[in-house]
């Protein structure tokens, strides 16, 4: 194992161990880096393609117990050198900034982790996620705007869209494409006869998150208003994060059970047949709620034990209950020319019923898959900073 | 609590309790079914909707202790009234082939999975999972065997397809819509400059399940070949259900480590940033092994804890060793109007590197998510029953 060389005194101070490299930086706190984490995050074009920014390196060609043969730390960041037996690799370089960015200890991990804020009906309104439709279109500020907002609270709108058929797929494919599904690439939500979906009559909608019985619901859904005069028909949305954290909060042992046990999700007509287990509420490894899968039209038969069904009943229940509440409710009127743009794993919807000789309601939707979505959004803020930097 | 009424000698035997009725099956097994959980499944046009087959019934409406006014079984099935207070309800029935389909109990739930049978290299071969192309595109038969291959096997093999661009995808769409992703609607794998993908390269693949950096890697995935007269170039299959087994029996802990330690996997460009985390090896929640995410190129940087970042890397290489190993691999050569179909979540693919200036090789991919294959299949399977009545 070499010693580590110290070339610049304002660098990170490094000491070497058996397995691994601390690095000591300037603030004081210290992060492990194992020569086998460091080896195969080598960057050299030997080892990582330039283009494809994909590792060509081969895992198990590499010693599991590798040292480097130099070690040196300057103002820029850390050289390694590695024995020569690794005739391809052109050697190492790491910046500080990129260690830093890419400390594996879970204090850094979880200090890196975006955390969005929940909210109840009363914290929200139409006017603090409105962006105007050509500042969306004709700007990378306004898309960035509309983007965070769906990031931070789970909504945005988008006024000002023309009330045209189609535009809320301009819309969505200014963000990326469209994520299809079997309900096609997009949907018309308007009352008619012999309706594949309840979203097409005239009934009340209860809060759900679309989709609920596909392995992996649509990401993010685009509801563009094209038409609204009926008597009724209010849209209404609620942030399920916020449903969650309500029950933990009063039932811990009731959200435990949404949050472990999986149940059946279904949806059949004479063309499909999707059916999926998941649990009703997903937390993420570090216990984060992240969303749900609230869909009582979709749900069941509920298929588990008979014994513990009525456990689920009653957790299930509760959180209906809660997501069903005016206080977690945010209602209001969508307008001809709005489209609401909302996470769909984390945002339920809902509406209320209407009368359909009053007038006309006519929205158009679509959905653009979250990883897209969040991808449009990472590249937006990188703002020119080199993306193999990252 | 109404005494259940045995109005039909043949049909099985009821038994009423405080929460439930037993219902004894001719054979001898019982099953229980809570009140609750009928009321929740009235079929009625009141409570489910008859086009879209969802529920309008609300369950907050419901009692939680409801239980039956009459409760009677006949030669069809099991019908019951319920107390007055529920007035929109026009009565529930239940046939008892329903009713069996859906018990609730973990043994029935198990006895109704699907479990696909994994094997080695050995065990395949391309002739046992051949279906002809126009027998494919043009009988349900043949549609049929090519989904059921998928299913079983984890790969299909569709012979004389027209070496023609854009074939794969009226082949793709012979099953349902295309999966986009962020390389497109569909893709051309061939060697070429500044290849944003190593696919795009004359390199080995190793092998890997495609684009696992997204949060949900798309499902089925279709290779087509147009041309391939290169020296190299081979194609690998490899079941990745069959490996993790083999970890599984082999060291328990790696298995372990392997399926429940996140991990990140990235790909970034100057288009995109598709970052998420997730074990590499995905068990359902009775234990069985459905997939991996297996991507050495797209791995990391690891951000598991240092202290448990070697005994990760072990297995992590152990899987990979496995998977790498010819018993595991099924070798063969993809020759023009040969497309492979194969499930991008069980079956791992790669291929030997190529000489590019020895003739060309040219593949068009695309992908079709995972629930509207199997939807798909399912609806072959009805064969005219009534998509209410499964």
């Amino acid at each position: 194992m070499a010693e580590p060389v110290q070339e610049s005194a304002g660098a990170p101070r490094l000491e070497a161990d058996d397995d691994s490299v601390r690095v000591v930086w300037p603030e004081g706190h210290e992060s492990r880096f194992l020569y086998y984490w460091l080896r195969e995050n080598c960057h050299c074009s030997a080892c990582t393609h330039p283009d494809a920014w994909e590792r060509t390196l081969d895992f198990l060609a590499i010693p599991i117990d590798i040292t480097p043969s130099s070690l040196t730390g300057d103002a820029a960041g850390l050289h390694i050198e590695w024995p020569a037996h690794e005739a391809s690799c052109e050697g190492s370089f790491y910046s500080w900034a990129w260690l830093e960015a890419h400390r594996a200890e879970r204090e850094a991990r979880l200090a890196r982790k975006r955390r969005p804020t929940s909210w109840q009906g009363d914290d929200f309104s139409k006017a603090s996620v409105a962006v105007d439709y050509s500042k969306v279109m004709e700007t990378d500020g306004g898309l960035l705007e509309l983007l965070a907002h769906v990031e931070n609270t789970g909504v945005a709108l988008a006024t000002g869209v023309p009330a045209d058929e189609g535009a809320v797929l301009t819309l969505a494919q200014r963000i990326a494409f469209v994520e299809e599904s079997h309900f096609g690439r997009y949907f018309q939500v308007e009352s008619k006869p012999h309706a594949e979906n309840l979203a097409y009559t005239p009934n009340a909608l209860r809060p759900h998150n679309d989709l609920a019985s596909r392995r992996y619901p649509p990401g993010i859904q685009f509801l563009h208003c094209l038409r609204n005069d009926v008597t009724g028909g209010d849209s209404v949305l609620v942030d399920a994060i916020a449903c969650a954290e309500a029950l933990r909060r009063t039932d811990d042992c009731a959200f435990e059970i949404l949050a472990n046990c999986q149940v059946t999700f279904a949806s059949r007509s004479p063309d499909w047949h999707i059916v999926n287990r998941a649990t009703i509420i997903d937390v993420d490894e570090d216990g984060d709620i992240v969303g749900t899968r609230l869909h009582p039209a979709l749900l069941g038969p509920v298929d588990v034990e008979p014994d513990v069904q009525m456990d689920f009943y009653r957790a299930h229940r509760e959180l209906l209950a809660i997501a069903s509440s005016t206080e977690m409710q945010y209602r209001f009127r969508l307008e001809a020319g709005e489209c609401q743009v909302f996470d769909n794993r984390r945002i339920l919807h809902a509406r209320s019923s209407y009368d359909p000789a009053s007038g006309h309601r006519m929205l158009q939707g679509c959905y653009v898959c979250r990883d897209d979505f969040m991808s449009r959004l990472a590249v937006l803020r990188r703002k020119g900073r080199e993306f193999r930097e990252i």
